[in-house]
């Protein structure tokens, strides 16, 4: 979240350690949506915030393990998607990740997404989770070989935090005429 | 649950078409007593209730499918978790089931397990889910190859389902004395 930093001098960020209940849902958007929902009926955080969920999305797999990947990563993991994955052709696969806000008044969600496919061994140790078996279009290295700065050029989390920076800039800031980050 | 109608002759069992909040969690009693909780904060529901859920616990999977079942048979289904088992000499699996029970006053969870082998094809046609590649200890048919009858003779939800039975013989209607189901 170093866009935050750069871009939006005055916006301080944390994180905060307040109990998130996670739904199970095929959908993220519903997911991050309860979870703001519940944190503002069930406590007395009042501050602008918002919460994040990612899934990896293969479409051979029916979209498995998609909002259950940290699930699916912790048990069978990269080696299990792999196996999953074994003599299937095709492999395209995308990573979404979806943030609600809470602006103090409402909330509103943002979505990033990147298409891909998912590579046929490991590779990389930067990262985390599946990034050494995602290949975002447009590239030949996985997430896990690309330093932050690459993958922020690609990744679903830079596209969905832009996208927040942007609403934020705009409708808490009036920073609309000078947004660089579009 | 014939087992209501069999024993509890007073009691009525009616499936309630009720909004209900799943979380994601490693435990199947944090799910249904999160669900039961939420019913009661958020419904104007108050007759005695329960919620139930099950899963498909696999050793060597660490777990996997766990509390996920539904959503793993949904896509990646028994040819995924056969495909993850493929050369896999631990073969112990179990299914759990846990219901958590609103009896009025309180909340009580009901546990029932049974301890098993994943097998290496799928037989059977009965039931549903991962029943085709279930088979109970002291069992060499497949959950799916069993009649209701057999089933329940070894089934964690038979198992789960029975003490609740007995919990309500007991604690709604004195009959501890003359409980059949122990």
């Amino acid at each position: 979240m170093d866009i935050f930093m750069n871009y939006l001098k005055g916006v301080e960020l944390k994180i905060t350690k307040i109990k998130k209940i996670e739904i199970q849902s095929d959908n993220l958007e519903k997911i991050v949506r309860f979870a703001t929902e519940w944190i503002l009926e069930n406590t007395n955080f009042r501050k602008p915030f918002f919460v994040e969920d990612a899934g990896l999305f293969i479409n051979a797999l029916k979209g498995f393990p998609g909002p259950y990947s940290h699930y699916v990563y912790k048990t069978i993991g990269i080696n299990g998607i792999l196996k999953l994955m074994n003599n299937v052709t095709d492999r395209s696969a995308l990573f979404q990740s979806i943030i609600a806000f809470w602006d103090g008044n409402k909330i509103t969600t943002f979505k990033g997404q990147i298409n891909g496919n998912i590579s046929l061994e490991p590779r990389g140790t930067f990262g985390f989770g599946f990034d050494p078996i995602f290949i975002p279009q447009n590239a030949t290295k996985t997430f896990a070989e690309m330093t932050i700065q690459e993958k922020n050029l690609h990744s679903h989390r830079a596209k969905s935090a832009k996208k927040l920076v942007k609403y934020i800039a705009k409708n808490l800031f009036s920073l609309e005429s000078t947004d660089p980050t579009s």
